[in-house]
């Protein structure tokens, strides 16, 4: 039996690549002669860098950056010829932000604009940019700023760090960005069903995860309308407002579009065709994914919705293990789906002990598919 | 693909019938072409009554008697033929102690004692009594007291209601002793590997989650002891210590093998036989049992590992399900088993969700199921 473990992370808790070790773990409890690919999953968000780096056989390294509280983080940055690739969680995650002092109106997206920068001086002429998990609402006016461009007040002034800022944003000047910008391409993988503004926006869809308060949306709402409305003016980004994927990260999406010519593609079609699903889908007689939490709001691109549909298509059986399963699971496709959870608990309980069962659940859930497949085989079962 | 579905309930939140139907609603969303049997199965606690009852094709009636806690209670007393069929649950059971009055040390079987005397006095022959959560730990004083029998201080005084009263017995008078005991058998579907006393006695495996402190446990396992002592020069009841099941409900199958000359037996054999579950597990395809807590614990005659032993000896695959899954679930020889949880949350959230929990997951474990049957049967999936 070859089966294809393909998760995503659990979001604050386990990477992709744990998450796949855990099930992996489990599978050969249940059956030591299975044939178990690994294959952890990126979206645009943790994670990012490392897997497609690795898809592409490049090589990493470490820049020291601001971080999205204004101190120094570690963020990593990705070689493929002549690609940087590089994630915007890494300099500016939603992860980096102490659970206290989260306040989307401060946090910033310079550190990303660093590590742009860092892989400009690395002579990279084409840039991969993951956005996702984000802790971050500044439009990518932090990014812009470590660029050289000027977002400035009425008086003149230079915008502080935080989406905050942006109702003040009078003007944007261009004379002082980085030239080597000229030369490159910037590709941003994100999730392109997020606009920047709106009821679908970033700010009333994800801002309150972020730690935003109800006048802070509305506070974030108004700066990200105006942002939209000064850089059609003063650098010819028109449709802001329109564009798939403008709110991805904070508004990034946007930022990047309008100070680089950026091109946001839905995830799915980066990092899954870089990492071969479907030919490893097609390679296997049963799949695994997994997600923190399954539910309804899975089907809007996320990764177990990806993989349950790519699944069906290629006719290959797929189920589905999670932290939580909320409501709307049903109609991800999934030939079944389960929670991992063994007992009531905390949140941080789960967490805690999710890797011991997510690896006890796929044992038991290939022992169930076991079941299944000795029923229908009742001569062997008895032999 | 025809399905057995014989579950136990779940302690204090589901009937096993309610179980059975949440499992079989499951069943019939992943697969409606399946033949489902409900068989709820009872240990000698909750449901005794009932399911012994239909099982003979007998009736019931309603007998008020005097609850664990003094207050009045409705309990049920079944009949087939000249059998009387009643439980302790109903009348002394954890269940009708309000949580914040737990209190081995008061609370009584008295309510047992009055059941049997309408037994008794509806005329039957023979008593078949199930013992299981129970909230009480007085050895069957109540009980006895109910019959007539006087149980005595150093002063001559009757012993108040409650275990904690037996660390004061002197003497047993049984002149007053209920006549009409002396022409029926009295037959005890019990848990046989509970003790009177120490390590593996009532009061240390069970006084705790009946309300008693660690003094508490103490006194009472004084108080059984003490009782033991007192039964064997005065009833010529000799090796209550080391009868089986003598500490099953608190003492009470001590306290009727002392005064009534109960049999004592198990309860699997007394209550599986009765429902048949051996023919029915041989003419099914796949046996789903469940549990509200599942563990190595339950490998100490509970009803899953039960299920599972009969089932694996007939060849049948079993699966388990459980509201929770502890430490030592492995060893009861399940093909697999599921947590029913569907998030983190406290333990009241979990009860006030399990039975639609509980049919989600049996949908899922189903659907599993049929991958593996599928994948088995490459032909018949094209087709």
């Amino acid at each position: 039996m070859r089966i294809l473990v393909a998760p995503s992370g659990y979001k604050e808790c386990l990477l992709a690549g744990e998450v796949a070790a855990a099930i992996a773990a489990g599978l050969a409890r249940a059956c030591p002669a299975a044939e178990v690919t690994c294959l952890p999953l990126v979206d645009g968000g943790e994670g990012f860098t490392r897997a497609m780096t690795a898809a592409g056989g490049g090589r990493l390294r470490a820049v020291r950056v601001t971080g999205p509280t204004g101190a120094p983080v570690e963020a990593v940055l990705g070689r493929v010829d002549d690609t940087a690739i590089l994630e915007m969680a890494s300099a500016g995650g939603l992860r980096l932000v102490p659970r206290d002092a989260r306040d989307p109106l401060a946090t910033t997206t310079r550190g990303v604009g660093e590590l742009l920068r860092a892989a400009l001086e690395g002579g990279a002429r084409r840039i991969l940019l993951g956005c996702g998990d984000s802790g971050t609402c500044d439009g990518g006016a932090g990014l812009a700023q470590a660029l050289g461009f000027r977002l400035l007040d009425a008086e003149g002034q230079d915008l502080p760090p935080g989406g905050g800022a942006l109702v003040a944003l009078d003007r944007i000047e261009t004379a002082g960005r980085d030239p080597r910008l000229a030369g490159v391409t910037v590709e941003v993988a994100c999730n392109t069903r997020v606009k920047l503004c709106g009821p679908e926006g970033v700010s009333r869809g994800f801002g309150a995860q972020k730690g935003a308060s109800l006048a802070d949306i509305e506070r974030l709402e108004a700066g990200l309308h105006r942002f939209a409305a000064v850089a059609a003016r003063d650098l010819g980004a028109v449709g802001l407002l329109d564009l798939p994927g403008g709110g991805a990260s904070g508004g990034l999406g946007a930022g990047l579009h309008a100070f680089l010519g950026a091109k946001l593609r839905p995830w799915a079609e980066v990092t899954l065709a870089r990492l071969d699903l479907d030919r490893r889908i097609a390679g296997a007689d049963l799949v695994l994914t997994a997600e923190g939490g399954l539910d309804g709001q899975s089907l809007r691109g996320k990764i177990p919705a990806e993989v349950a549909r790519r699944a069906r298509s290629l006719g290959v059986p797929v189920i589905a293990l999670a932290g939580t399963l909320g409501e709307g699971a049903e109609a991800l496709g999934l030939d079944a789906r389960f929670a991992s959870l063994r007992g009531p608990g905390s949140l941080e309980q789960a967490m805690a002990r999710a890797a011991a069962d997510l690896e006890a659940c796929a044992e038991q859930v290939l022992r169930a598919v076991l079941v299944g497949r000795r029923m229908a085989q009742p001569a062997r079962a008895a032999a």
